[in-house]
């Protein structure tokens, strides 16, 4: 977000960044929290992003211990089996954690599981604070860390920077929460709300910026799902571009395997693929698909539920649907979405039968559309991306 | 756009206002241009939109003369066949223009028309200086009124605010340099690029906020166009709600005149309708049309090229397309539409079938689409204003 600054000029020639209906998510901090908490929370999150797309099943989590006004030890969650964020800082502040404070963005667990609970771990160092970014999600245990600190004689101020802690383990929280993982739908069309051309010609549609964008966007998923007809027309990568950085499991929904022998996703070097299909779907090309490395799984029912229960049942927390509008729509009718990344592209291209973003949702009255929330615009390069929640109601 | 302000805090709740692309045809002052002098500039834009819609084929003008760092007269040019606004302000203003600076967005004109040239008129007066946001775009007498000021020794200053003062009577100046008026195609989509339901239903896509941006932009145009599909399944008044403002001409596009008898555009109490039909089509209905106070028009071809040619004789500089796909597609491809207005609503309302705003133009790639210029994307209400220039290679 600070790559596209919010001018107060009009006319301005840079990218701007407008936001709008931000989430009222942020809890009123119990005590007061400064704008040096404010600081060091941002600072906790920046340490969490270092593992983007690496830690689920678990969140992202980062961790400062701060002494007399200055930073002494940092760390983050790495990856799931690996300790957590405020163990790896409270081992680089060593004895000045005695009497600090420490921040870190997500409640300090307060259970053993296959590490122990990090609200030992501070009393055990003598912290003499804990600024908590958000509450644990799981209503079973919220508030269970908080308390344990609280009991043994540590200050716990809750609740800063709650809104872009939220927003950071979003799939987590939903994971936690429902069982399964967070589904985002990304598309791009043209200003004239198409995805490709009357041909299926769709490359490219954004600019360079905004498939950047994209290309991060797929680096903090677990997952990216496509259906048979994206592969056939577009032989996407569907990779994250960059050297050093996650790219997630790469998932095609095919019911009858119809597909190429040549496409991109078989090549498996870069990231693994996998292929879900229905039981008995073409054999041959199921183990051709398994020679080239492919993982190939058939469902009893292939329908977007049943393959965001499979990604749950993996660990994952955060599904990208990059999928055509057929399945898109069968993605939203199921629930298997609750964001929606929308790239608009200042061009018109035209066609009555050019594929749009979303097909049949069997809606016939504009009053059924389905309202999104806390939208935000924002423009990147030349394009608009717009990010938006569908709402509770709609699912 | 001064009621949506750029806030500088991203997350505020009030709307926003982003502007990227700012045309770069500010051109640089001759002399130097002064704070005051913008400022006094922004007074003659406001002064001129008094008259939005009214003044076709005229364009919009306002004046203000200063005396020793006061105002001391403004006018504006309320239609044509009345007197031009430097007249209105120079009277205002008495002897106290004698010495004066006037201000004025367009260019003196230097010729006896329905009225004496104001350039002759402020010479008489004895202003000292007159600072001109931009010159008179018909390339014939460019210049003619600053030339004959500065022989007569009144101090010129030309190009203050001038992106302002061209994006105000954009229409008029398209209609001097290419005998058409300005074309400027409006729609309303969901975020999934449909403007109706797979049913044909559209009310409503937008807020009422961004409804009533389209009142003040029919207000601003001479007229507006539709096809037959949309009469039979919008039935829409195209009108701007408003008391006291301008309605423009509503026109009707229909081959066959298969239309409905009780349609909304029929009733000419509020505004006048207008329909163009081609040679012999349905007598009856003719009749029927013109009984009710509706004119009638048969045109030789009825292509959206012919129908702006007719609307240029007639005196007219900016007409609005709020028609459906198929006729926007055509207008786009006969060179009659200059500007794209996109309203974007955040829902999500499905449909393979359902229209979206634009049908085919003959694109079979990507890469043909016609890219837009000088893009606006603005927040209305919950809504997003796309605003962009189709590029002259489009045209």
């Amino acid at each position: 977000m600070d790559k596209f600054p919010v001018v107060a000029q009009a006319g301005a020639s840079q990218p701007n960044n407008i936001q709008q209906h931000e989430p009222s998510t942020q809890a009123s901090a119990q005590g007061v929290a400064s704008d040096f908490d404010v600081r060091m929370m941002q600072r906790c999150l920046e340490l969490a992003r270092r593992a983007l797309g690496r830690t689920s099943p678990n969140p992202l989590v980062g961790s400062v211990v701060v002494q007399d006004g200055e930073i002494v030890g940092e760390g983050f969650h790495p990856r799931a089996g690996e300790p957590h964020a405020e163990v790896f800082a409270l081992r680089a502040a060593g004895e000045r954690a005695r009497g600090a404070t420490v921040y870190v963005n997500l409640e300090p667990c307060n259970h053993y599981g296959r590490t122990p609970p990090c609200s030992e771990g501070l009393i055990a160092a003598g912290v003499a604070k804990v600024v908590v970014g958000m509450v644990d999600p799981n209503p079973l245990v919220a508030g269970g860390g908080i308390a344990r600190l609280r009991a043994a004689g540590v200050e716990v101020l809750v609740g800063v920077e709650t809104a872009a802690c939220e927003q950071l383990n979003e799939g987590f929280v939903h994971r936690i929460l429902y069982k399964r993982p967070f589904g985002i739908l990304k598309y791009a069309m043209t200003l004239d709300g198409k995805i490709a051309t009357n041909s299926g010609h769709s490359a490219w549609v954004t600019n360079p910026s905004a498939r950047g964008e994209v290309h991060q966007l797929r680096a903090g998923c677990d997952a990216v799902i496509v259906g048979g007809n994206t592969v056939r027309l577009d032989n996407p990568y569907l990779t994250s571009h960059q050297e050093g950085v996650n790219n997630p499991l790469r998932v095609v929904m095919s019911r009858q395997l119809d597909l190429p022998t040549d496409a991109r996703l078989w090549d498996t070097a870069q990231a693994p693929t996998l292929v879900l299909t229905q039981v008995g779907a073409n054999p041959e090309f199921q183990k051709f698909l398994q020679q080239k490395g492919v993982e190939v799984m058939e469902l009893p029912s292939l329908t977007p539920d049943a393959v965001m229960s499979h990604l749950y049942d993996r660990g994952f927390c955060s599904v990208l649907w990059e999928c055509g509008g057929t399945l898109a729509a069968s993605a939203i009718a199921g629930g298997a979405v609750q964001k929606i990344l929308a790239f608009i592209a200042p061009k018109i291209i035209g066609g009555s039968h050019a594929p749009t973003p979303v097909g049949d949702l069997g809606f016939d009255t504009m009053t059924q559309a389905l309202l999104l929330e806390r939208v935000r615009w924002r423009v990147v390069g030349s394009d608009c991306l717009v990010e938006g929640y569908l709402t509770a109601k709609n699912q």
